[in-house]
């Protein structure tokens, strides 16, 4: 067999979460507790009753790629031929980091803390991978000297996650600015940024930087999992120059032929609906207030989040996170992530979503602070 | 750039296809024309709009998984834990490569004529290939001792796609064991077997070869695109042995996490109403008895399917494939896809669908040989 895929560890994460009890207080969830909107699953059901579950075009329908580039707009990929839609935005980052570096050549630059998986399809495709963190003394706020700082002979391609998951940060104008003057600067074969703009739609602060706005280099990957609460329905899609695209295509192509025609007519209503990428960011932005007055009360360190639906919190010196993270669901029944998931540099943090109702969110972080005191004495 | 995706060449088969006018006879078709079964699609829809569409486990849903495995019911391959549910039998085939394959070291045997896809992942994969050609003497029929002595000092692995596109035969019972005695007899590592079934249940013959039957390395993919008109759905698995299913589930949740809940309800519906894969299979029936009475009166020189729902003919001595396509559109405004596209073996051929109407099918055939007798004179 690959040894690259036998050598692919299990999930830190999913070996957690498998250890909650039915009374357990969920903070570990990736994924939104609401409900969709029927609205947009009605549309798609009409379609396919009348016209049946045909393939699209590899890249999707003209229709889909055309509303998904002008709802964006960003200069130089606001048509149609500027989208790939994919299987969730997890195939959308594959896929662009297969399209865009050379195993025999190429490395990736994965800015830490970082969910795994850019980590893993790296490996998965033999390509060097170099990471660099942000800076606790800082809340992990992102920091573009030193991502400059970190770039090296043979770095074709930076991979963020803003807003970030697991530490809630968003990179902000100013902060892309000074990165991108860096780039620019630079002699020689340029440096993509990708992009991964999955919390896009969770963002509480009001200078955030997108890329895509200001860095002609730049490939976007982004689905409606997060948005619209569905997860399940593996909507995503590339938004990049017209030439990576039309590259992209293939390898998606010989990868999965195309994306399932019934969420892609979800997908459609959606942004054919005035506002519908948007329709749950007023519930996230309550939430947000709800947690962060929590995390204020509760005497715990914390980040406050800017965006994505994380708030994460510092365990007592010495702490492992993984040990952590067990004795918090054996001692006190609530399930948070180990920092140790999202690379070394977060070791000693815990990771807590905040879509469970508000009430079960505040007593999640109450027991938090009540073990952490106990242990800290 | 990856120079592995740069240098994957356009589809031919939708070059050709890209030239369809709205009034072309269309036998070029790689889907059914039915429509799907409705109540398939009105399960998953009441499922979703009761839970949400949220991530099922990587592998799919234990349901579906075991409601899979019990249908085949192929020796040690019988379980939930025997099955990843992947999007569509794409991602099925192209999981199952990378996850056998060591680009380091192994070679990838395809039978010729196939179509393209195994080629094009395996090299996307920087897999060496080394394909085998059936012989056009005897219509391409699977030949076992053919097969064999292809196989090569790192061949790891041997595709068969059966019923077979483009060529419509299928592997009978003595051939497939004549090949798994050869494989049985080697000394070192086993040389698997990846059994693409994707038209398993368009079978025109009674003793049809099934590996996963008769030998332990033997990874079969499948879907219900072509059993139930799904094409667009994008729901397929692997089948193998468990110890490989656990590392292909690695691989495939990097590549897309999961597959669509929607439509991994729509295969429980599926695989839960009895006889609901084969519920397409006697309007199958029927088409062939037409095409094959259609061919036998045209004076073609034809390959009489055995599976699938292809039927190839011969073009004249020294006519290209491609050519006689372009002119066959041109001419006779009939849409066949020129057997170049599987390999050089099928140079000389053309490739026919006939799942439309078969007064259209009909009439296609007869344009045909009208063109086949007019371009030999």
């Amino acid at each position: 067999m690959n040894p690259r895929v036998l050598e692919i560890p299990g999930s830190l994460i999913r070996e957690v979460a498998a250890k909650k009890k039915p009374s357990s207080i969920d903070l570990g969830l990736g994924e939104p507790s609401l409900m969709p909107n029927p609205a947009h699953l009605d549309a798609a059901m009409a379609y396919v009753r009348e016209h049946g579950i045909k393939y699209t075009p590899n890249a999707g329908t003209h229709e889909l790629r055309e509303a998904i580039a002008r709802h964006y707009a960003y200069p130089d990929r606001h048509r149609a031929d500027n989208v790939c839609v994919t299987t969730g935005s997890q195939e959308a980052m594959y896929v662009a980091l297969k399209t865009l570096l050379d195993p025999a050549r190429d490395e990736l630059l994965v800015v830490d803390p970082a969910f795994p998986s850019y980590v893993k399809m790296a490996k998965l495709e033999g390509v060097a991978v170099r990471t660099v963190a942000m800076s606790a003394g800082d809340g992990f706020a992102f920091d573009a000297a030193r991502i400059a700082d970190a770039i090296g002979e043979r770095t074709r391609a930076i991979v963020i996650c803003s807003p970030n998951n697991p530490t809630g940060r968003t990179i902000d104008r100013a902060q892309a600015q000074a990165l991108v003057n860096v780039l620019e600067a630079r002699a020689g074969d340029p440096v993509w940024i990708v992009h991964d703009e999955i919390y896009r739609e969770q963002t509480f602060i009001d200078d955030a930087g997108y890329f895509a706005q200001i860095y002609p280099y730049t490939i976007v990957t982004n689905s409606v999992s997060k948005s619209n609460a569905l997860t399940g329905l593996r909507l995503g899609w590339i938004l990049a120059p017209h030439d990576f695209v039309t590259n992209a295509i293939k390898a998606h192509a010989w990868l999965t032929s195309c994306t399932d025609t019934f969420a892609q007519h979800v997908g459609l209503h959606i942004f054919e609906t005035p506002g519908g990428i948007a329709e749950h960011a007023n519930w996230y932005r309550e939430q947000w207030h709800g947690v962060v007055h929590a995390l204020e009360a509760s005497g715990l360190h914390f980040i406050k989040p800017e965006g994505s639906f994380y708030a994460c919190v510092q365990l007592p010196p010495g702490m492992g996170s993984l040990d952590g993270a067990l004795r918090l669901l054996e001692e006190r029944d609530v399930l948070a992530i180990p920092g140790a998931a999202f690379g070394a540099a977060f070791e000693g943090w815990l990771r807590l979503s905040w879509v469970a109702p508000i009430a079960r969110v505040r007593e999640g972080v109450q027991r938090i602070a009540a073990f952490v005191g106990a242990t800290s004495s």
